[in-house]
């Protein structure tokens, strides 16, 4: 099964994408192949071009079509979604009706340096997902507070007790986009 | 009393940059000196630059900064904010304890071409808003559906109703500001 | 396929219970037999008698237990979910991991007197519902503003435009429930 | 100044109720007198009976409207806000236009056996709570992870750092509710 994954966050030895690279490596003894898509070259999103959007707008969307699921790798920011993430997702919906993202199963896991470990993000992703009639993946749930302490110098996530919880949650939804394949 | 104002929408014709026109000119006789902050150039965020942000956002900040209060003028995108306004807030935010949004009152207005006029984006920008520890408006709200229907071939909001109820929320968000000053 | 619904307003004359009417006999021709579960003798939640609930109670487990999906038929209430049906919900998901809510397949409708049709109500379900690990239907929405105008002097929805609305709404309800089927 | 409190746990030792008890008492220290509203005897809301509620819902109303501010003390149900509450809310909200809780500045807190301490609770209640156009206390935010921990064998909070914590919260709420008076 391939996953599409996008992560919420560009800054250097970011631990989302740590999170993500964790996901990928782990993923695989999952049968799951994670491949991400990168957003990094997103311009912010305007109407006025989104019939004909630069490369790695268009490169992001044939990646997730061919995806049997998304999973989004997103920091918290500000009690809400980063702005990033989001603009990256507003450029893959669009124009009205684009089949990028409808119906496309979709999940959340996210990392943060509180204790909250981006639940109220994960929170506002699942319920705006909605909107593309898409189903979220509701099996389990992966946040990974304090971050810091858990990513070691090299970057990586390297926490036993984590990486065995990554590993249940990539099982589970693994099981799950087995169940719901591609966008019905 | 003095308010800035971010626009949510980038494309030619917005009617949400229409909305916010017509909310300067109305304001004026409200005694809010409404002024919009420009967020068109702003990079997506990315906390490596965040201590040095480039010049479209110190801008932003300090117009910010130098007002009682701030309008959202948002869209609503895939039934939540749109990331091109998220990703703006998230620069303004930042670094850690950056003056620009803590405690400065907020309040949000919004058009759309649907029934729904934006609420969803509002109820998710007013429930993130906490973070900031600042005020929310809550004495009145404004949405604009249907907006297509409300705005001239010149791409002005012209009808009558609609400015008799903006020229109310202004009216009402003026005495707000008047009462709660600039941040505590 | 068989479906538990529950009606979150008690008022004579219900909106809502006439929308869950209707949708009872549109969906027997959609083969789903939607059978209602009965909260009006619900006392007042209380965790000292979580494990031992009145008949009431009891009996509302043994129909959604018996369903392969829940009906949420429900009003808004003050921009959020009605706390006679939260009431139901809460009494339903204890004790802990008790089996009537976890993973069963959820979907949600609802009538308002007003323009937004419970958009509001239906968020907040939709997102709590995550807390049960259980599929929410994201396939179709449907919403009932302005019922005062929909609904006939014996009470009935009859509509035709809208009926044929909610016949929609209930055929993918129906292919969503039979590829789901009960919890997994 | 006045507060009225709302306790939204019914059972036997309540952390919440425990929570509400050292408010009231640690607040008389900041100037604030917090009342108890009961809820307990509420029946399940019902449009019908509206206009004529019984004592338990009219003596709330009373101590409500005498107070400066609301205070609501709440766990997380299923998370989001707990029926038993928000049926309460539904009872003061009404008739259309009762003056219970319009304008009324509100604050939230609330005790969890967990790590997350309410917040998605608190978000919950914050969102919806703009309906009644009424402020809401952004300054602080005060959560009780862990409760039983915190909480003696008397039933009462009595760790210091948690305490501590409150009075500061309490003394934020205080300079608050002084500023914002009443309802406006």
């Amino acid at each position: 099964m391939r996953i599409a994954a996008l992560c919420g966050s560009l800054r250097t030895g970011s631990y989302n994408q740590a999170l993500l690279e964790a996901a990928i490596e782990r993923g695989a003894a999952q049968g799951l192949e994670i491949v991400q898509a990168q957003i990094r070259e997103f311009p912010l999103f305007n109407q006025d071009l989104e019939a004909d959007p630069i490369p790695a707008v268009a490169e992001a969307k044939r990646i997730i079509q061919s995806a049997d699921a998304i999973l989004l790798v997103s920091p918290e920011a500000n009690y809400s979604v980063p702005g990033v993430l989001k603009n990256a997702v507003d450029w893959l919906s669009r124009p009205f009706r684009d089949p990028t993202l409808i119906g496309r199963p979709m999940a959340v896991i996210g990392a943060s340096t509180g204790y909250m470990g981006t639940i109220r993000a994960q929170l506002a992703w699942r319920q705006m997902w909605h909107f593309f009639n898409a189903p979220v993946f509701s099996g389990a749930e992966f946040v990974l507070p304090m971050a810091a302490s858990l990513i070691d110098e090299d970057g990586r996530l390297s926490d036993t007790a984590t990486l065995e919880r990554l590993d249940a949650y990539l099982a589970a939804l693994a099981e799950w986009v087995a169940r719901y394949g591609s966008p019905s």
